[in-house]
């Protein structure tokens, strides 16, 4: 049987060339239609969404835990672990091949397992266990340092030694469409003598991937690097939302807190590790070299295409504002988790790290509005004459990534979130 | 009826004046025996725990919702709400008095529904659903603020406005007995170019309240004082077990993280908000005066007798290192709650946020190592001639809290968390 990411494997529903779900690809989500049946997990192909819970009921599938399919989250079937994910996804790939009559020839069959994307509601496709945050860009710490402390001190002196990350809020981790209220905070104006309170007026986007964690490590425990490899689920896109003007007064010492805990979004297709082995590529040259506990055998990047567009109310369509590439990060996801469970933390099932906003070299390339705008002072120009420094109320910010093969891409939809007032 | 924190209250069962749990108490726990089934609810009374699942078989106790009981986390029972945690006090109450033949007259289910505490095991008592940690005594923010920045800088421009904070890693909150495994990090001393990776050195404890929060709020919606107060469902005993030298190198500029992630110690014993109530009083004053969304017309402050204890493994006992009050405390539990949610943060069922290092005005009551040594400067003097910066392996910290009443105390018991080597 050829392994599910062959190039050359077709499916027998039609997918087109520029679509982000050919066979090659099989991420998964939760979704629901207006049947009554409660939210279930699928697999996106083409335009359609596999019902898995169907295929189960029907004894196509079995994952040897009955149920994992029913729920209303990934969290039960990813604690099964990468074994059964393996032996899952190449299940889903010859049920869905061209030349496979199982499910190609059975109408009854298809009219219950296929769904048009059309008819779905997509949820949140997991319980998010604990949400990290990472900083891994060199680009991007390097342009906020630029902007807050100049040049020569652009980078903190421990950031070429470690991924450095911070615990973000688990409790406002949404799914794209989700819309997304400006936060309120305290605000100190630089001219100001004493800080006042009221809806944030910087409000930003960060363009990030987000790890899936599908199995837990014990607690007081170090990874390797296979160990932090294999735990990996998938990957989402992720918009870390940042309130600049609450970030910049309340996160001297202990990091950003409200600045972003009102919201962070991620796309509900979750694209499995597996899917981007054919893009793996290795990352930019770490130097110094970094600690043992670090080192990785496996070039750990992958060539993946991002993009994020901005809508402004009276404007007709989005308008892409960032083009990059999460090739350029230079602490890989592997690095990140090695780094989380190195003090001796436990990692959960469910757990999401997100990668740190990713920029690139070139200033086309700027994965926030922070940077985009230098920090407010070159507003960006849209079509329509409309410009934007930071969001204001009814923009509509999306972000789409794809790994390009050889007449397919493997790719995640999109993460969109429109602003709505503060009150 | 008399309401359950009346003093003159007395229970059938012999409760010592001394006791943390007299029937004014009436803690929550989740404990098992050795009599194979699974962990449950239990409620502390002298020394006995009360099996309220047993109690609910026995049609003794309705919430109206049955299985909380049988839950091996509070989560369930919180769920249902104030309203009907007041009644089931109330109920516990009345079936404990003495003057009540229902359960002290009937042997066979006191037997029953009554096991010894010399008996159970107990359990961490909620699921940590988000872990937040505050830093809002003046005195240890302070005295932090002098060792680090000197006396004129003491204190961050924007502590007095707010009460600052940070997320903490949920996935690593045990309960008391568990041990401690010394973490390890990158640690860059002070004479070095580069960081290293090994044990930390410099292990600290930190004397904090933990509140543990029982009702939810909705993503976008800020708290008024009595909505933030209602979600109070109680205070656990919180170590905020700390690596002083993996933070001092990785901290800047997104805070702590590996620091403070192997493990925060609770106590097993949650204290309602309720049976607190008695020894409610106004906390410091606050000047300048809070924001509007951070003033309180209630003093919420607590007259608690705090005290940590520290035994070396050659002490036969262990020695008093701090005695310090949570009065002292200058943001209060529900000012941090208000805060928390100011930018539209969801708060959960289960979420527990520590209050920060609690200490005082004076010498002796410092909450931390860090303050009681000076940063290493002033070894403290232990029987035996036994020294102490930081903490050693094989060392045992002990946390213990009391309000006092006028011949009874509402206690927490104690929270002990016992250092093991790195490796």
């Amino acid at each position: 049987m050829p392994h599910p990411n062959n190039p050359t494997l077709r499916s027998f529903i039609e997918v087109d060339p520029a679509s982000d779900f050919p066979i090659q690809n099989l991420p998964y989500g939760v979704f629901s239609t207006n049947d009554g049946l409660a939210p279930r997990v699928g697999v996106a192909i083409g335009d359609f969404v596999l019902d898995l819970w169907q295929l189960e009921q029907d004894c196509r599938i079995d994952v040897g835990n009955a149920g994992v399919f029913a729920a209303s989250s990934l969290n039960p079937f990813m604690a099964v672990g990468p074994k059964v994910w393996a032996k899952t996804r190449a299940r889903i790939s010859e049920l869905l091949r061209h030349d496979n009559p199982e499910l190609r020839d059975n109408e009854s069959l298809r009219e219950r397992v296929l769904v048009p994307m059309t008819k779905v509601k997509l949820h949140l496709p997991i319980t998010v266990s604990g949400y990290t945050d990472f900083y891994s860009s060199k680009e991007h710490a390097t342009n906020v340092g630029v902007m807050f402390r100049g040049k020569d001190n652009a980078l903190q002196p421990n950031w070429l030694h470690m991924p450095i990350g911070y615990n973000g809020r688990a409790s406002t981790v949404v799914v794209s469409g989700t819309r997304v209220r400006r936060p309120r905070g305290q605000l100190k104006p630089p001219n100001a003598d004493t800080p006042g309170f009221g809806p944030c007026k910087r409000l930003d986007f960060e363009l990030e991937m987000g790890v899936v964690v599908g199995q837990p490590s014990a607690m007081g425990e170090m990874l390797s690097e296979a160990q932090a490899e294999a735990m990996i689920f998938g990957f989402v896109l992720l918009n870390d939302w940042s309130a600049r003007d609450i970030q910049q007064w309340e996160y001297v010492p202990l990091g950003p807190f409200q600045a972003k805990a009102f919201a962070t979004s991620i796309s509900p297709w979750i694209v499995t590790r597996e899917a981007l082995e054919p893009f793996r590529l290795a990352g930019p040259e770490q130097n110094p070299t970094p600690l043992p506990y670090l080192r990785q055998a496996q070039p750990n990047n992958y060539d993946m295409a991002l993009e994020v567009a901005l809508r402004a109310p009276s404007m007709a369509a989005p308008q892409p504002i960032c083009r990059t590439n999460f090739k350029y990060m230079y602490w890989s996801s592997v690095q990140q988790l090695m780094h989380h469970a190195s003090s001796g933390c436990a990692m959960n099932v469910g757990d999401l790290l997100g990668s740190g906003t990713i920029s690139g070299p070139e200033k086309s390339q700027r994965g926030s509005l922070l940077e985009i705008s230098w920090n407010g002072s070159e507003p960006r120009q849209l079509p329509g004459g409309i410009t934007r420094t930071f969001l204001e109320d009814g923009d509509s910010l999306i972000m789409r990534g794809w790994c390009q093969g050889d007449g397919y891409r493997v790719g995640f939809g999109e993460v969109e979130g429109t602003i709505v007032p503060a009150e």
